[in-house]
């Protein structure tokens, strides 16, 4: 479906294009598209449909990957053991293939393709917009940037930083599958709120990762956090305090799920995978 | 609209708010809001739905200026009179804002505020999209980065380059205040033509700006594309070709506004001013 939507794009300058495809197709754990297709095929949908709403939120967290690393952000040479957008192409392109990479999540979101009810397309519009932007995730990024530097957050400013700038995005992926299959306002809160949850473990697991991982598996830098100072969950709780909240938060993301029966045992499975994951 | 629509916003992070500000307000000729917001009212669209139309395409206007004026782009210190984002904040912020600010868009023309139609939200969503997006201003912005240190080009890429970066989201602007004001289709191809006419004429403008025009009436750095040894309409045709071309372009874009008798007055008369402004 990425491919199929990169190529629908029809980016009018060969070098964008071919950043684009870098920065979006192999690679990448595929976590939000997976929560959207699934939460959609759970909820009854179309298999096209979800897939569709899947391409759409990878788009947006893959542009956010492309910008994060550039070197005025988070300076990364490394990405899922490949050299960086900015890297590979130079920093140009890769601020304008993630600009075109956001702004193609929402056309794919719009097109009829995805749904028959303009209402249903213009709902998933405005729901991606105010997870990715200003109250989501891009706010949740100008959140770290303006702790570097600053004192050590304490835990509730470091939960909500993690809420607005992965967290969002996460639990959007999983309430669209939902809202793509015009579900019932509890299965979508349902949905909404499992990928809460699950957002804030997988945090805490990449947190983990970086402190006790390993670079070759983990796929990039690790210990940048503890280097930069940065405060995380891990730090403020330390390893086995945060390992025990993850899999606290996991196991409330799975009983969520309760309301859906077994049919839901797929969005169980990556509730538990994400915690005991290493890489 | 804007101010309203940017605290609707709700930034995480005051600078990310300030920039976001800084960037959108107390400046620019809102041309595209002037269009879009005048064609939905010549449409007969109610007064809110065009000024929300105009707000999103002023975001997207905004945003792609932040990110075209950064160092790794064309490294522009700046704008409106006044220093650009990145050197008024600095370059991570301004990437952010700039994302923000796209990223908002969406959601401003997504919102039910806009129209109750969820078709008519959705089309409009598309139809930004694929102007704003790698097949339009992205792309666009990616040619012109690759005709630097490039053989020139010749006319017909050159107009191709600026029916692209600047061409797609003025035509967009008016197509959009007929979409929002639920116009037959004939209505509607008449203002995207109008549209399509007035962006060529105003670049050229522009271009003729950058080539005769003074930095204090500007508000901009002037002499830049021929310093940059950057191909134009204006140093292809020469100034006195090129300003009668952007006159048969505003002549034409008249014409087109036959379909609406004398209450698109207003439109013609800002055919008229795009050729003959001197800032």
């Amino acid at each position: 479906m990425l491919v199929a939507v990169l190529a629908a794009a029809a980016p009018a300058e060969p070098t964008l294009a071919a950043a684009m495809r870098y920065a979006t197709l192999d690679g990448g754990k595929r976590l939000r598209p997976f929560l959207a297709a699934t939460g959609a095929a759970l909820c009854g949908a179309r298999r096209e449909r979800g897939l569709r709403v899947g391409a759409a939120v990878e788009l947006v967290h893959c542009y956010s990957l492309v910008h994060d690393d550039l070197p005025a952000m988070d300076d990364d040479d490394l990405r899922r053991g490949r050299p960086t957008v900015h890297k590979r192409f130079d920093d140009a392109t890769a601020i304008l293939a993630g600009d075109a990479l956001l702004t193609l999540a929402f056309e794919v979101l719009a097109d009829p393709l995805t749904h028959a009810a303009g209402g249903v397309r213009a709902e998933l519009v405005r729901l991606l917009a105010r997870a990715a932007g200003a109250a989501g995730m891009v706010g949740g990024q100008a959140l770290d940037l303006a702790a570097a530097g600053a004192p050590p957050q304490a835990l509730d400013a470091v939960l909500r930083l993690q809420r607005c700038k992965t967290g969002a995005l996460i639990a959007l992926s999983a309430e669209a599958g939902a809202v793509v299959a015009e579900a019932p306002a509890m299965a979508r809160a349902a949905l909404k709120a499992y990928g809460e949850d699950l957002g804030a473990a997988f945090q805490i697991a990449d947190d983990l990762l970086d402190a006790v991982g390993d670079a070759a598996t983990v796929g990039k830098a690790v210990g940048k956090d503890a280097g930069a100072g940065k405060a995380t969950v891990v730090g403020l709780l330390g390893i086995d305090a945060a390992r025990a909240e993850a899999r606290r938060l996991s196991a409330r993301a799975v009983s969520t799920l309760d309301f859906f029966g077994p049919s839901a045992d797929l969005l169980r499975q990556a509730a538990r995978f994400v915690v005991e994951r290493t890489a």
